[in-house]
């Protein structure tokens, strides 16, 4: 048997080892890509890789307020690759730049996880008021970080099927 | 401030959760098709709806004995949907029967969940021994629980590419 606190240690420790294998899959996948190779389609006529790679990276940047961590550190990745559509708005970033704002901005998710108690991860998120916490104790850290690993196996999983030759 | 024992619950709960928000979003998918439309690819010259819709039962019925819950119901499944890849061997199950298992297996794991403490969570899976546990504590059910829901993200991601018209 181990105590509770250590119980809980465990949880968090298998969470955060889930995030990162499937945050080094698609790294690995992504960050290995020529500009050419992003342009390329999921499939005919959906979302191109270069929409993916900046689509996780946004998302995944926007964890950083979310847990209470910092601002994010890029905003503008915002408004192309998650309130827009693929194709939506003129493409400003490639490879070279992409690769190097997935490493900062995982690089500060890490330090930021790092800074957390295992209690801290089952405490409310910043989107949501103490009041309605209250009432849904389910909507705290760990939920966004459970969330957000699926977020990133769910665009893996159609990121290899395209044509990366 | 929640003691420990709750600290536990709360993070095995995010993670039941979050399982099941991606099941039913997966079942949801595959059990409203045809058997015409289960026989759509995913991309071009990739897996069928089919090929998923039982990959994915298949995977989830070996969690049974993996998290100690029992034997797997559907062992058949293992061949033409595991070990062989997609169109290697004839389709033996429709629509209907998949929808049938499917419901099967994901009560038999709801029932077998419910058994579980937060703190049999952090317990070792049957497929590592006792000795590698004692090495690698994070071979636990919880990882096993995380990895299964991240897997059905991942093939959901591609699900959702075919055309299902």
């Amino acid at each position: 048997m181990v105590d509770q606190t250590t119980g809980q240690a465990l949880l968090v420790d298998a969470a955060l080892r889930s995030w990162q294998t499937h945050l080094d899959r698609a790294g690995q996948l992504f960050q290995g890509l020529t500009d050419t190779q992003l342009q390329r389609e999921i499939a005919p006529g959906k979302n191109r890789l270069l929409y993916l790679f900046g689509h996780l990276a946004a998302v995944n940047d926007a964890m950083l307020p979310l847990l209470g961590l910092g601002a994010r550190l890029h905003p503008e990745l915002e408004e192309p690759f998650i309130k827009q559509a693929d194709r939506a708005t003129p493409d400003t970033l490639g490879a070279a730049e992409l690769t190097r704002l997935w490493d900062e901005i995982h690089a500060a998710l890490a330090a930021g996880f790092a800074t957390l108690s295992a209690s801290d991860w089952h405490d409310k998120h910043t989107a949501v008021s103490a009041e309605a916490f209250t009432r849904e104790p389910h909507r705290n850290r760990f939920a966004v970080l459970l969330s957000r690993t699926a977020h990133i196996a769910y665009h893996h999983g159609q990121a290899v099927l395209a044509d990366r030759s």
